[in-house]
């Protein structure tokens, strides 16, 4: 593995789209006590569910701790790899490394930056060292080399691409105090374009309401072609959540992408607002003092947070009324794949959900 | 990963020989505190030296903990995998699987059971966990299938193949009371010939003098050819191993291979004697209350603890005036791989040599 310190776009590397054939899926088997309820049994057998989904179309590396190791390796069929490595928490989205395409077909990995979503400013636990050493050493034990971008934090959930040049976040994240403070706009957009190989970045003002991450665009927005996106859309207008949908609407109204077009924009219902309930509080158990969530708190549940494999679309459902609906327009949008919906309630509990546990590997020669 | 219950040779699988072709090498990274002196900084020069001789013909992976991975990464040049595994210790030879290989090209792994080299009976350390799990996760990482002889004690180091039905193995080793000792000799020499696809077992008498594996066949005596075996050797009476090379001289002597050859015996000198340093000795530290080596011990040095990777013989020197002699006959009896001569001293402290480090994963599809 070479790691290298000269940027994706001048060696003729671009991020392509998650709708592009991939050769894999990377997820990391949830553990940690204060983020996963009565020791993370629910959420294991949620994980596995999406594993074995994607399993179907691409091959599956389940990351684990030497500790869960056999309980993974149990709980798993044998078509998914589990190997050992050491994380801090579960969110394969934002640790494991970007992978970006040269025309040739090979891949190498971006290692960005990591502090859990805003280090000592508002990240959300300490430390965070382990996972910000995965992505490199997923380049290594893959043998593919890596582009050294440490000193830019960023999550691989915060950023989309449409594989034309386009890419798409949130200003809310990527602008917040505890990411790049010192980079402008302007320099962050820079790097976007040089690292992802791409020419157009679409700035949306925010994300889903209470999201931790400050507002991934990955819980709000998606391609699911080049020039179309699906947007998570409320017509509640009690709801907080309502101006955010309607500003994110507008600009993207307002914008072409890379290819000079419109987007074609498609509304994906939210669910009702779902919050934590008291005993799935008590299954918690607070590592530094504080708890990390507390009774009545709105979780950020989104249809959005969806994985696109080389067969399917493996999206939430969330036991809400419009489970079925959001399904339906995904199966419209998405004719030449299988929806699958898997019950993530367990999985939203920790902060994410199927995008942010998942991260893919393209293709490759 | 499938995990298998059935035998190797049943499925039309066997132990190719060490001098054919590799696909590549693991290697494990120093670390254990009663095993290398002064914070490992020596050994680890010498392993780096080991790895990068055999990455010239094979891919090398070096597995090592998580706290390792920076220094490891930083020591080794890019073209060498670091990849994170827990282990007890760095003998790749007896904890890594063994691989066997059908007519086709495919490849599996053995997961043999590993008890430190004797268990609470005479190994040598405790807990041995992390090491005894290692193999079924190498599996899975390389994404093998792996067949689950975990109830068989067996090291890499206690067993030589000729790639055409014959194995060679020490009595000392195989039939001592910290293995399998419910087992009969000639269940022994079975369970070898089922896992192993071979037809003969050679049982030499006994290895190298103070060897604390229980003398592993893989410090005095390997197969070079089909037929051909480098012997280790001494002239000096007074010198314990004298014995113990004789009567294994004697017993090769008297045996046929499964083919039903006579063996040429190449003799193979020893280096004179070498004995721990008061130095050496104050740069361990202990970890269960009791030294692993006095001042004055003597080590079980030997040339035929060589590694045959696909261009080369990566041997050990030892300061003496055999080290010259010993490469020239290696050289002669190698035409076609040169060899490369290691300083080892800070491997031989640690209880073994450079076969003992190195496991190798065959040519495979």
């Amino acid at each position: 593995m070479r790691i290298l310190n000269t940027l994706p776009r001048e060696d003729g590397y671009h991020m392509p789209a998650e709708f592009e054939q991939h050769w894999g899926c990377i997820m990391i088997w949830p553990e940690r006590a204060d983020s996963w309820q009565y020791g993370a049994v629910a959420a294991r057998h949620a994980f596995c569910q999406v594993a074995e989904a994607i399993a179907k179309s691409e091959q599956v590396i389940m990351l684990c701790s030497f500790e869960q190791y056999d309980t993974a390796r149990e709980m798993l069929p044998e078509h998914i790899q589990v190997v050992e490595m050491s994380t801090d928490d579960a969110w394969a989205r934002d640790v494991c490394p970007t992978f970006v395409k040269n025309d040739v077909g090979d891949i190498r990995g971006i290692d960005w930056g990591f502090n859990a979503w805003g280090g000592l400013v508002d990240g959300l636990y300490f430390p965070w060292d382990k996972d910000n050493k995965a992505a490199r050493k997923i380049c290594d034990f893959l043998n593919k080399d890596v582009y050294d971008q440490r000193d830019f934090i960023l999550e691989g959930g915060s950023i989309h691409s449409d594989g034309e040049g386009t890419l798409m976040v949130t200003e809310s994240c990527l602008l917040s105090a505890g990411r790049n403070p010192k980079l402008s706009k302007e320099e962050i957009e820079k790097r976007l374009k040089e690292c992802l190989g791409a020419e157009k970045v679409l700035w949306l003002p925010c994300g889903i309401y209470q999201d931790e991450t400050n507002e991934h665009v990955d819980n709000i927005c998606a391609f699911i072609t080049p020039g179309q996106v699906v947007l998570s859309w409320t017509e509640d207008k009690e709801d907080p959540q309502y101006e955010m949908c309607e500003k994110s609407l507008k600009y993207l109204e307002s914008q072409r992408d890379a290819q000079g077009r419109k987007l074609t924009i498609h509304k994906l219902p939210l669910p009702q607002p779902i919050y934590m309930r008291e005993e799935e509080c008590r299954g918690l158990i607070h590592l530094n003092g504080e708890p990390t969530r507390v009774d009545g708190e709105r979780l950020a549940a989104s249809y959005v947070n969806f994985y696109i494999s080389n067969d399917s679309i493996v999206m939430p459902a969330f036991q809400d009324k419009s489970d079925a609906q959001a399904k339906e327009i995904l199966e419209k949008l998405f004719p030449d794949r299988s929806v699958v919906q898997i019950p993530a309630r367990d999985i939203l509990i920790g902060g994410g959900n199927i995008h942010c546990i998942t991260q893919q590997i393209p293709m490759h020669k």
